[in-house]
């Protein structure tokens, strides 16, 4: 089963979509098996990281806002603006694709996994990622 | 079904292995499931990528040879010379395995994204990249 | 069917867990299909590559560790020590789920692929890694 999420963004930054999964797989009914999210673009990405301290997350961002800023020289590809090509090297190196174990119905998460889509452009407004459930009732 | 592709290659740089992908997945006649990519090797990865621009992906390589350069003192291991020690660091920060759903019998990729084979070597001539389609018939 | 291993970890390392994900799935009997590995943390993840030059190893880890440094005046994550905000970052540039298919019994590993947890604090001591396989007897 597979189902496309439609998610709002305004901006960069890091959206909490656990919530939005997790109303996903409830609705399938599927006790063991496996979920893999995958996000639709080349400038967004997904991320597992910590739910709880907000400034962790802060302090990635940050440092890869530092690792791959705008306006470097480097770039030749620019058709978007300052944000277009440091997007692309963002969503490089995290993940497009992503596997959470279902064990008794639920995602097997650890206590402090958050499940985060990485919005990298500016102006964006909308993001897609589809859920996809394999799987049975045991 | 896990169907092995060789993929011919001459020297670094991004395939577009899409096409031979999406033969595949049109041969296992699978409607709704998942197909994962894996590719056998410790010094060429995979990654999904926008498949327009091709400066965008010049833009990508460059990026990756400035921050993983050759001939770095802190290498120690150079068995092979010195593109060997960066095509695992830059294997590291890629792909081995991506995901990408199926719906309606094809692959659900976004607009602008392409399936690379991504070769870090200078001298390697071949690749072996996995397809493992799971799913069924809807 | 998922299975969670249990990893004894002693600070910081390249764990190779392939023998203890090996014998998982051999007990699962399952001819063709795909495993998928996940870590429940934010502060380890997991990485295939090279099993056998244990040089190549140590420099992935001590490239990591020039990039992604303890006491870098851009955390302001502490919480739990100097190692505390490097190891999600260096998790975050690593995976948290893998997927290698199965092929006649057994991982369609390559030659010189091996599967390690990646432990990036000091002082944890076990880490759990769920193994999800599925496919059937073909």
């Amino acid at each position: 089963m597979n189902a496309i999420l439609t998610l709002p963004v305004v901006g960069q930054g890091l959206y909490d979509i656990t919530r939005r999964v997790r109303q996903i797989v409830d609705e399938a009914h599927v006790t063991e098996g496996l979920i893999t999210l995958f996000v639709r673009h080349t400038s967004a990405s997904l991320l597992i990281q910590e739910n709880a301290a907000p400034e962790a997350r802060e302090d990635l961002e940050r440092w890869m806002n530092r690792l791959v800023p705008e306006n470097d020289p480097l770039y030749t590809h620019n058709d978007e603006g300052p944000d277009d090509m440091p997007a692309h090297i963002k969503s490089m190196l995290t993940a497009v694709s992503l596997s959470i174990p279902l064990m008794g119905g639920a995602m097997a998460l650890g206590t402090w996994q958050g499940i985060f889509l990485w919005e990298h452009r500016h102006s964006r407004r909308s993001r897609e990622v589809i859920v996809s459930v394999l799987g049975g009732r045991e």
